[in-house]
């Protein structure tokens, strides 16, 4: 095979909704992947099956590639240090990604930045916990994703299934909240940064559900701020890439950062069909030290929903089905097999009434979801 | 490999436009390519390298795939029929495909459809081309493209390179037009059909240089013919995929058919961008017999300016220089080498103002051909 341009670790469909930007600037990714057919696996020729914490694998997938980037958080630092002494740039960087794998320390980063989080806590008992008052919200600081690793307490019983996991732990305030927002930016290695429009993320069961953009109705000050914040963290935090600054909107009118995820993130999948540069191309662009896109939306209004295991088991005979009842869906499959609640598919529909485009991407999304 | 969902034949920038959506909607494309780097097989993992006018080959890129397409015209049809006869279907089908190959079976055609086309003739001798008269245009019945196995003749002279070629020719009438137009459409096998909008295609020596969506100052009466007359013919002809048709405006202000092409088409580029749905995923979704995605524009002007190799052989070298000048450009390259005049890429800007499109659009790709 060819030299890669970049190698990217993790064989998802964030990796795989990379290459269709990769195809289009004549970008060459090497793939490290979990399996031989894993979603990304599927659509990169140059792909290595290997683990992501064993270091000659990353080795492996890094040669001769003067970057690599990530499909998730999850590479051991030690091993990105290593891959940086050895010339292969990790973007973002160890330093940076520290932050978006631990949530005490981005906690305390924040705090110390001034940047306004829910009211936090380390916790190691009981104790600690009946200090830190009820209702609260506890947080493994590693590893959580999609509602994993939290439980919402609102008495000393509910906390032991967290403490009893043996996990290091923060408390966070229950936040009484309007909505989840998210901002996201993209930021090369030189410093220059560009802020997506802000999103309203809407959330069940924990996971991301469905995502407006720009989120409807949000004060221009507020939506300001919150990319003003995005720049601020992505700046300060030296993070290379995509990053999304997940908030919540306050029933009080202020915004919170709940979480930090330094890649293409699920609340901007809009991006791929409502933004004339999606965070996918972007990230690639900010990876590679390459002048960034425009992030202007396309249309007033993109509605992306998640498709999410459910009763249809086979998306393929279901796809006739949602082509015909919504001609201007943006289907995007991501080649996994359906699970319940497993994140296997998005939809995008944009336009310039929201109502429309909001029954529009929900229809084609049951479809494919419920049949 | 798994199963692919489809074969393509060839390994050109039409099929690795193709693999963009294909991702997209989860489907797995077998590649058959001239060589194992080309265009597309950079970007599929199951490619399998061999020649299109070999059956082996082509049986060994359809194992297992119930239908195959093309990135160009040029499968032998009786390999063709032996595919069909074996239970794959070529889409489109060799008694489709027959008058895309040969100029002067698709003149008798439309002549006996009545669609108009410009005055022709076969051509077998001099005298043949002075009974015609002049100036006219002779043109090789099979195998010429971007102006290649065309001649304008103008006096009896002229005629003799093309009668000296020794292959089977036509003459037509040098049409006095205005402007070139194109018109696409997308055909179901179960005879759906769907049609973009009308553009202009502008051409510099034979090839196309820059495509204007939609066709500017087109009176709505002749862009409504023009797009009735291609969903004809693809009906007509039996076509399922895409179909260009290629048009001249006349200067009196009539329409008359140049070419077809049963592929996507160089003057459809813009739909990657600038339509909801592109040629390349209805192209894809035609094939496969899957419901046709709305053909409307995202926004009011697209403008899809060719690269064309010129001053600038490192493409990759100039990328940091485009996306900086014009960060709204969508850029496609297409892992081709640099030689002169061949199309290494494209570049699409869409917006609301013509003029700032257009310049915007020039401007980039002149900075990726000439530097």
């Amino acid at each position: 095979m060819p030299i890669p341009h970049l190698a990217v670790v993790g064989g998802g469909q964030l990796a795989r909704m990379m290459q269709q930007p990769a195809i289009a600037l004549g970008l060459r990714i090497r793939l490290l992947a979990e399996g031989p057919d894993v979603s990304a696996a599927q659509v990169v020729p140059d792909t290595i099956v290997g683990d992501h914490t064993v270091l000659a694998d990353l080795e492996a997938v890094t040669d001769g590639a003067p970057v690599v980037t990530f499909d998730h958080e999850h590479v051991p630092p030690e091993h990105l240090r290593a891959l940086a002494d050895a010339g292969h740039a990790p973007r973002p960087g160890p330093h940076a990604l520290l932050f978006a794998q631990d949530k005490q320390q981005m906690r305390e980063r924040l705090t110390a930045l001034g940047v306004p989080c829910p009211r936090w806590a380390p916790i190691a008992s009981a104790d600690d916990v009946a200090t830190f008052g009820f209702p609260l919200v506890l947080k493994t600081t590693r590893g959580g994703y999609d509602g994993k690793g939290v439980w919402v307490v609102r008495e000393p019983a509910g906390a032991e299934p967290a403490l009893a996991a043996g996990v290091p732990l923060i408390a966070e305030e229950l936040v009484d909240f309007r909505r989840e927002l998210s901002a996201q930016v993209a930021r090369r290695p030189s410093g220059d940064v560009v802020a997506y429009p802000v999103v309203e993320s809407r959330q069940a069961g924990g996971v991301c559900a469905e995502v407006v953009a720009p989120a409807p109705d949000l004060a221009p000050a507020l939506a300001d701020e919150a990319a003003a914040l995005a720049v601020r963290v992505a700046t300060e935090l030296d993070v290379v890439g995509m990053l999304a600054v997940e908030l919540f909107e306050t029933a009080d009118g202020r915004i919170l950062v709940n979480e930090l995820a330094m890649r293409p993130h699920n609340t901007g999948h809009w991006s791929i069909d409502g933004a004339v540069t999606s965070q996918f191309e972007n990230h690639l662009r900010a990876v590679l030290d390459l002048p960034l896109g425009a992030t202007a939306p396309r249309q007033p209004w993109s509605v992306m929903v998640n498709v999410l295991g459910g009763a249809v088991t086979d998306l393929e005979e279901q796809l006739p089905a949602v082509l015909a009842a919504v001609p201007d869906a943006k289907v995007h499959l991501y080649g996994k097999a359906v699970k319940p609640g497993r994140k296997v598919g998005h939809v995008t529909v944009t336009g310039d009434d929201l109502e429309t485009v909001l029954t529009a991407a929900r229809r084609a999304a049951t479809l494919l979801t419920d049949g």
